[in-house]
């Protein structure tokens, strides 16, 4: 046992980026599996499925370091501290995160923070939800002549403002992906109707890749409404662009506003 | 023996298509594994590590379907008959694909086409090249004030013309990720010359995650020769923005052009 912490205590720390996927735990990478196995510590977000705990070594340290919600996790300065603290204690921290680690996780703040200290960093990438959830629906993020591109946004900036990148978004052709902006959806919706896209495509999708998971198809008119009718929360992301038409409960819609034009 | 093949006779035909990481084999995801684990028959695109074909079964039967190169692959045609072919014949069909396969992949004329002859469709998504290629050099999507957004496209679109996209992208404040755009490297160069962008950062990533991997950091106005220079080839992405300044290599590129600015 003694043996045991000083082996331990003389480890090299290292910090791993690990990118979880958007929730189901199979959708994580075989390395990043093998990154937890391997761990001494892992530190783990609020959207991060629990079940990939159980690939983590007995003796490993797993501490919870999401908040109640999106909107109240630990501040970035805390987790920073305490992912050098274990470093330097411990040895190999396994940092999840929900998605990839660089899509709008904080994961470069991270890297950043451990390299000031100079502790080796490894990313381990993931299946980021803007892609990954969509397609689990068979969404693609480009088609044909539907979509040449695709743009993924947060729907508020670091300072909480709507992101300034979304008015242009609205006017461009890309497929726009939009993250953490279920909350303002109607300043959304707005700008894209202040672009005449009033009827374009949206899909909201709540939990994704989970057995919780909402997926409601509207257009830029409905798509708030669609959202507090059916109370759709936070983890959701929307889906602006054609290519939310080609999935079957859009036909539905199609139809409904053919028969209005008809009128 | 004969009640193997009435077995595998009687499979109802199934098609899955499978995200298979942007090289290394260890970025696929565990149910990506399970599902070539699976299956009947594999039909793998050029780009997709071959090791991940030991995860199939010895009777499985491996179809390379790539070309030679990026710019001739088998007809999307080619690959959508001999998919619904095998899916009758054999039961399920896994089609693997690099990266995720609905990232310019083909995937969705592929799962419409399946479905038009009432195959049942899957898809497990894949971490694309896109964001899981530069952010194994720590090269995030987003971050602090230096982006708020990423935007993905193909160099070229499937006419073979430059992506209008493009000329919007450049005028955006987003990250850019350019997918098989090394062949076009002159003219889109150009885009971002003619929004003053001369000295925006950007990086060229060739093979990604694999033992084969060369990245190079430049300038718009130094990237073509940089990839004339040092030869590189599809597979290759490009990343255009101020995120790539953060990458180590950059700090010389700074240091010359602050040079440059006091004489
Ligand atoms: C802080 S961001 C992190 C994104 C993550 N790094 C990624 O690549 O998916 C959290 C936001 O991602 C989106 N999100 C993450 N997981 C999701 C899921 N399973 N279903 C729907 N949206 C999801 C939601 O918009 C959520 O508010
Ligand atoms: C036909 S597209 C398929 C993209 C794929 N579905 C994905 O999500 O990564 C092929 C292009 O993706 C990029 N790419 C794919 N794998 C790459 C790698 N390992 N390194 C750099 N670029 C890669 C290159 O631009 C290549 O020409």
């Amino acid at each position: 046992m003694i043996l045991n912490k000083t082996t331990s205590r003389i480890k090299e720390p290292k910090i791993t980026l690990v990118g979880a996927g958007p929730g189901d735990p199979e959708l994580i990478s075989l390395k990043g599996m093998k990154a937890i196995g391997n761990a001494d510590v892992v530190l783990y977000d609020a959207q991060v499925n629990g079940a990939l705990l159980n690939y983590a070594s007995e003796k490993a340290i797993k501490i919870y370091v999401g908040g109640k919600s999106d909107n109240e996790p630990f501040s970035q300065d805390a987790v920073n501290k305490l992912m050098i603290d274990y470093a330097l204690n411990y040895g190999h921290v396994v940092r999840l995160k929900s998605g990839d680690p660089f899509v709008f996780a904080g994961g470069f703040e991270e890297v950043d923070f451990a390299e000031s200290y100079s502790i080796e960093t490894e990313i381990i990438p993931g299946i980021s939800s803007a892609i990954g959830v969509p397609g689990l629906h068979k969404i693609p993020m480009t088609y044909s002549n539907l979509s040449e591109s695709f743009w993924v946004l947060a729907g508020t900036n670091q300072k909480g403002d709507l992101s300034s990148d979304l008015y242009v978004a609205a006017k461009s052709n890309a497929t726009v992906v939009v993250l953490m902006g279920i909350e303002k959806i109607q300043e959304i919706a707005a700008i894209f109707q202040a672009e005449g896209k009033n009827r374009l495509p949206v899909a909201v999708i709540e939990n994704g890749s989970s057995q919780q998971e909402t997926i409601k198809i509207g257009v830029v008119d409905t798509i708030a409404e669609l959202i507090s009718d059916h109370k759709i929360e936070s983890p959701a992301l929307l889906i602006f662009g054609d290519v939310v038409s080609l999935h079957p409960s859009f036909f539905r819609i199609r139809d409904f506003y053919q028969l209005i034009d008809q009128e």
